[in-house]
């Protein structure tokens, strides 16, 4: 009988072991797919912007994913996850992480903190990368630098907190699965806030009407749209926050089928908009479809992640041309993706239901956009603003010119 | 007593559930790994066609992973898998996918419904990959979208339900793992139809004799074969469907070692055939490779496996050169790659033994060979046929000469 | 009370066998995530590279992967494993791989026999592809390959073997995680002696100074550097040998932020020394970062880590222009990058400590470093010697000016 006991615990460790191994190793593996969606904001935005311009772009890509991850090891994560009591608007644990045991035993149920920590990390970069992209070909380099440093070390975690962090957007009955708000229309604030203080490219808008400045690489662009839609698996399966079956299952299915929608969504509106097959447009109508998608990924039918992700790629000819019409330049289409489609992801987690009941109604869901909405936009106003005030953000007219490759770098991008 | 068996019999459940959880985790890991093959077949292709033609390419790739994901969504997953009894030649379950419970609990032995659906859904747009490299460069877009949505909702997956559907191949005892026939030589055929309807593109056979046209850029094309072996490990060690360590890790080195062979076969052949080292050769001897193990994997020694892969890679430059005497135009090899390889492939089966007995013998690979070839062959010419009397296929010469990117798309891929 | 025996020992041997499963999928993915590192190395030399000869580097990284793994799977593995007792400097246990059962069942505690051999497979053909961007731009092509031959299927194992073979060097104390001195260094060794006996490419060191010769592809290099960080997680995360929860996401955190730290110490000391935003010195020195991380990716605190990478990055600018003083010409930067930082990464082991005591300590370290710098530089300048009697190692000097992607190959890159 002891024999048997002793067994039946021993084996019962194991089933739990075994369980905690896999959970764990499918959060690192996501980890890894989320670290390779910077590679896709990369290639995405240096195929999107001149070629005069794209040393900057890359240079710029790979300094965010550096400062991010430093950051957020060094206050982020203890901003976004301060351990509050529910409902809290504000915290912060201190500088550094100090995990017990060098983290080497401390652990959720399902994961360890260093795999909360790296996976958390990798997300935390995303909101500048977006910005980038938007605010391309005529920010100067030192600050746009400073401005990711605060604005992924101060403001992301503060309204990531709101709701991952069990604070008071949390408590009220906010949803946001993997972040359509809380990470994607975050950096589309940012970047409406870069763009409107840079003011557009030269020869963008002219007397002449709008003038298309034509991406300098197709390939390289819809590489990066490859990339970041197999990142995605791991952006929206790993926010499961464990390798439950049957959930990250059906956030694979939700997920690549709102970025076909996407896909098909863009591909019409584009046709009837401008009678032509458009290739960039579809490229963003799958990001859409996948910013669209990432709020509710876990929580709709598949028939309703069809419609999110067509409805997303509509959205994305649509506000491209009202961006354009109000004379916002943005060379990727940024603030269409990630803004738009990440209101839009969020609005219809409560058209298209949850199961758990109780959260993410109309109401909690506005109160939740507005409420990020106007704190990034106001940080990330303010900190372009004083940044301009002191140092200038703007390249001069000759560096725009020539281009910010060899006035920045000495370096061409090809040669 | 009772607490030793009902500690027991927690233990066993939770045991059974980590093993459930990880076959699934490989699963779900593996259709990432598939997935990235689109972006494989998209760089490669992109960098085989010519400069005026890049975007036009990329479009059609974006569209078929697009087209494919929804068309087996909506079709093509229930054509393929009727759940008929044994021996069965066609079959279907309806529109649209309703599993119970919203696909939550219902689940294989060692994966969900969803799960099996979404690795599936990745295999299914890649036959209208390989058939959209043959035919680049001439072919017209809509007409070549309307033919993807028919083959892969469609032809796919009858002639995949006769073996993986249980149908009638199955019973008779054709072998085929992954798919070097039901995937890639059907892809094959559907490109070959498609050439021999489309003509070679202007200026190829010349009465100066065959005149190269170099393909714009090797480093995306070697780009694209890289990602193609990546997202192999994903197709052929997924198809274990689970994540079995010897049969998974035997997958593994198997897979490998005919990729490498590949390289060193088309290396040597195409030294001797054309007295250089033709990069271009190589990167198709690694695909004919894995496309020629893909039916063995699992069942192969490695010795047979480096066999296998060095008679593909082999076989390559002799089918390339092959093609180009009967005036087949294949601007990327595929069907060299995909039909040759895969027919070798599946050959090999009955070859180099398999572990069960009484399958994969030498008549039920070639009834399969052929029964496969000729419903897709007939299929696709029929319906390439169709399309030409309807809409035209081919684009006209004026357009042909300024490239597909100007005419069809008003964009080019470099500016 | 037999039922519940027989139950409980039911469990722990299905809770044994899903441990199993999940440990031995976690070395799998790791194979795929080091597997994509040739990619990155292939795309990185690509780039940095001129224009000319671009197929020429692409071909030799396309062959070096697939002699890499034909070789191991020969020979490289039973020289590397070879069963030796304690203490051993040379074994060897045969040509060819002949697992019991063809492999099915030989396991290690954690994982299967292929697995073992599929892993290190990938880990082997990386020394080589260090040394191909070093000598890019004027080796021959034939040459070299079989360099690569000798290199990979007989040096690199030897040295292998005295740390993780369990030869001498590991008896001795010498500890290094997953390479920095076993699989940079020695890339990094053999990269020197190849660079040496090469002489640099005309037009870089002349009466005038030293002449930049800018790489051909910013994007492509930057692609490379990201993929191979991407890479990194499996080569470090899967040198845990098994999915050990802590060490492997600490794994991940170390290896993370010691290339962020490495960015931002190229950054900072190549703005010191240029005063410019040099996108090739930050790419380095993430790559810095994370050779110098690869020794004690596992048993540092995360504050270490960053201090190792930190350091790292700053070496990259250094160390670059070092090498350029004495006229070592190394196209991508290889030498800093693999031996310099490898060196570093070795040394550091000893400065930041351990968990487990008695290895590591400096005088270890040292010994390590300088035993398998030596037998490796004097293997590979004797064979580089060998080989530039026997056929010559440099191409002509019209066919350096020409570029050797027409002369070689007959192909340009683009077209």
């Amino acid at each position: 009988m002891n024999e048997a006991l002793e067994t039946a615990q021993a084996a019962l460790a194991a089933a739990n072991e075994a369980k905690f191994i896999a959970n764990n190793l499918w959060l690192l593996v996501a980890t890894v797919l989320v670290f390779i969606m910077h590679l896709g904001f990369a290639t995405l935005e240096a195929g999107f912007v001149q070629r005069k311009n794209v040393v900057n772009i890359l240079f710029k890509n790979v300094m965010i994913i550096s400062i991010g991850l430093l950051t957020y090891y060094l206050m982020g994560f203890n901003l976004m996850y301060p351990g509050l009591n529910e409902g809290g608007f504000f915290g912060f644990s201190g500088f550094g992480l100090i995990p017990p045991d060098n983290g080497m035993t401390a652990a959720y149920a399902d994961y360890t903190y260093w795999t909360d920590f790296i996976f958390q990390g990798m997300f935390a970069a995303t909101c500048c990368t977006i910005v980038s992209g938007a605010v391309a070909e005529r920010i100067k380099l030192v600050p746009f630098i400073i401005f990711c440093i605060f604005f992924v070390a101060v403001s992301y975690p503060i309204t990531g907190m709101w709701k991952w962090g069990a604070g008071w957007l949390d408590a009220r009955g906010f949803y946001d699965f993997a972040g359509s708000t809380i990470v994607h229309s975050v950096g589309g604030w940012g970047a409406l806030a870069g763009i409107i203080l840079l003011g557009p490219r030269k020869g963008k808008y002219t007397e002449r009407g709008i003038q298309p400045i034509p991406g300098h690489s197709m390939p390289l662009a819809a590489v990066g749209v490859f990339l970041l839609w197999f990142g995605w698996f791991g952006f929206n399966g790993g926010s499961v926050l464990s390798a439950d079956p049957a959930l990250v299952s059906l956030v694979f299915v939700t997920t690549s089928l709102a970025a076909a929608a996407g896909a098909i969504g863009a591909f019409i509106c584009s046709f009837i908009l401008f009678r032509s097959y458009d290739l960039s447009m579809v490229l963003n109508g799958i990001l859409g479809g996948l910013v669209g998608i990432t709020a509710s990924a876990d929580s709709v039918s598949v028939t309703s992640a069809l419609i999110i992700g067509f409805v997303a790629g509509v959205l994305i000819p649509l506000s491209v041309s009202f961006f354009d019409r109000l004379k916002l330049d943005d060379p990727v289409g940024a603030t269409s993706v990630h803004l738009v489609c990440g209101i839009w992801g969020t609005l219809a987690v409560a058209l298209f239901g949850k199961y758990d009941e109780g959260v993410g109604e109309f109401s909690d869901q506005i109160i939740g956009i507005l409420a990020i909405g106007a704190f990034t936009f106001i940080f990330a106003f303010v900190l372009f603003l004083i940044l301009k005030v002191v140092f200038g953000i703007r390249v001069d007219e000759e560096e725009e010119t020539a281009g910010l490759d060899i006035r920045e770098h000495q370096l061409s991008a090809y040669s």
